[in-house]
């Protein structure tokens, strides 16, 4: 038997957009309801990277103490760009008057669930949306499986696609369910978890004749380090001891704290963005409508900022009725959405050395990092950009 | 019968930097002899683009009024970056003080043969260097012959290649006439000169759907303008109408000033950097030493700034003995060559539309030139790089 639920927004996936829609929905008095396939266990122990940038704090401030960024995660005020051997700082407080702040993915998902469930959102977990129907009427309706395998439709005036790289969603905004601009990259990080002191007080990120490096905090006992690699390498080839050998090696004049590594992925790079982010009453945010490769850490940032651009325009619609917002949408999100593209690629390119790169090509890039250090405004575009422009 | 001219530094190659390199010496009291196999018609003829770093300028200066950089040549305190049928202003002035000056090089070439002449410079056209021996002791030679055919060797303390990207001290240099690194581009520049008034006040930069153009000046009454073609496109095969056409297809939005087109040529683009810049006795400049794509205004900038840094050591090794300055000479001039192959290479890829490029490629350039522009220091750490940094 087939159940029906009615709400005026019905939202797919409850990972930091999904989430963080419904409650700026609620606190405008919108009804919504949370669909994910996954169970919250599932959502909150998938160790996940996370740099905050300032407005994406600042937007979660919203939910009040549940947001534990400010007090768990830890503000850092610049990063260190390192080649040729040398460390050069990029000074963010100095340099545009902001900071980032490390806190993992899952963490901030932990707050959101426990703020959005203390607020009494109608939050399902274990549900999985077959497809979207009507989306071009003003009673678009999600069908689904609830946990239990039964039937399960949500009647909406509106759904939003917060469902990930794999949305499904995305195929009633954009009439396929791949249908994006794309770009792979030939690389992929080897990230490693580690107990381990932290080895620097803030992110390095080291361009090297061996290839790239991230060096990264998690806490005083963990940390989090990421090496470029080739995509197709099995985790589990390597060594404890060759995994810190080629991490070492990607950070010439770093001395690396070593420990037990206890966890290990390989995480591929792509770029994509969706042919369209919105048709009629369905809209898509998040990696549902773009992924971006993590080397600028836009990830989780330019979900929040889509959410903040869609919850304006669904005010709009549901409280007043005026569909201009909800008509721009897409237009003012893509504008973001590709500067951070830009970004991500640029901090990608300029940072790796892609294999059959040429030694031009590598001079070449030594002379646009020096370019960037040496230049008060070169390394405030880039700090800007890493900071986060400001939320429209 | 074989002459033997005997000097302190001899230079193949009249062009910006051999003449200028020959002034600053001569200032110092450092004698030196010019040797080019062109004649001096041919070098004052060749019509070649100019724009002048404000640096560049204050060096021309030192010839006293025989520079008409600043009479003749007309200052330029920004450019247009065109994009998406918009055009967007880099004010040079107001983001770094500086600016450039439109004038071209057989301009510069014109002064600096007047007053090299006028100061009794050696200065030999017609002659063309051979080889150049022994560059590893104390007294290199160049073996050349003069504009007779008769053999001719000048006997120096030290040999400066000044002889262009097909340099013939190249060899004495890195060991082989070609041996450097190198990068080509898939795409040139059709150049056309026309009689018509300006149709613009500065230089437009115009990255379009249907590829690059730059709307240039030369006068009141002549215009220079490039458009982005296949480098293998035969220049007689197009009407005149048909290049306007082209030119006006790359410009959306501005309203070319059409008239007679007088001279077509096809520039190709390509990157290179010899492996060596000096050995022994022996040093390279300007084009001998690399060659930058035209669409930074890098190449007669970049020969100057090698020349500051090569007469400084000159002045250091011949009057005092020192020889520490040109044992650095090339680490210190590839410095600045680096960065200014990434420039020119930078705004090479941002403006250009590559073939087969992809449209996520397209579509991120797009979101870089706007984040470029939107940014106060996007647009500094432009207008910093094309006014050119501050000369070591």
């Amino acid at each position: 038997m087939t159940t029906t639920v009615r709400t005026r927004v019905a939202i797919v996936g409850a990972g930091p957009a999904g989430l963080l829609l419904s409650h700026l929905l609620a606190k405008a008095g919108i009804e919504s309801v949370v669909i994910d396939q996954r169970t919250r266990e599932e959502i909150e122990t998938t160790i996940r990277a996370g740099i905050l940038e300032q407005g994406t704090v600042a937007i979660l401030d919203s939910i009040g103490p549940a947001s534990r960024a400010r007090t768990v995660g830890h503000r850092h005020d610049g990063i260190e760009l390192r080649f040729d051997g040398e460390g050069h700082r990029i000074d963010f407080a100095a340099l545009v008057d902001r900071g980032v702040w490390l806190y993992p993915q899952h963490e901030v998902l932990k707050d959101l669930i426990a703020a959005r469930l203390a607020d009494g959102q109608d939050l399902r977990f274990g549900v999985t949306a077959e497809r979207v129907e009507d989306a071009d009427t003003a009673r678009p309706r999600i069908v689904a499986v609830d946990a239990e395998g039964a039937p399960l439709v949500i009647d909406a005036e509106f759904v939003v696609g917060a469902d990930g790289s794999r949305s499904v969603v995305r195929g009633a905004v954009t009439g396929s369910s791949t249908g994006g601009y794309f770009r792979e990259y030939p690389f992929a990080w080897f990230g490693v978890l580690c107990e381990a002191p932290p080895s620097a007080p803030e992110l390095i990120y080291s361009n090297s004749a061996n290839g790239f490096a991230l060096i990264s905090q998690r806490s005083a006992t963990v940390q989090r380090m990421y090496f470029q690699c080739d995509p197709d390498v099995d985790p589990n080839s390597f060594t404890e001891a060759q995994l810190w050998e080629e991490l070492q090696a990607r950070v010439p004049g770093v001395d690396l704290q070593e420990g037990p590594i206890f966890q290990r992925d390989v995480l591929r790079f792509r770029s994509f963005v969706a042919f369209e982010l919105r048709k009629g009453r369905a809209a898509l945010v998040g990696d549902a409508a773009h992924t971006v490769p993590p080397t600028g850490a836009k990830g989780m940032n330019l979900a929040v900022a889509d959410v903040v651009v869609l919850e304006r325009a669904l005010r709009a619609l549901l409280l007043d009725g005026d569909e201009r917002l909800i008509d721009a949408y897409a237009e003012t999100a893509l504008r973001r959405i590709w500067k951070a593209q830009h970004f991500s690629w640029w901090m990608t390119s300029m940072l790796h050395v892609a294999p059959g790169a040429s030694d031009f090509d590598r001079l070449r890039q030594l002379g646009e990092l020096s370019t960037v250090v040496e230049s008060e405004a070169g390394r405030t575009y880039l700090a800007e950009a890493y900071t986060g422009w400001p939320l429209a």
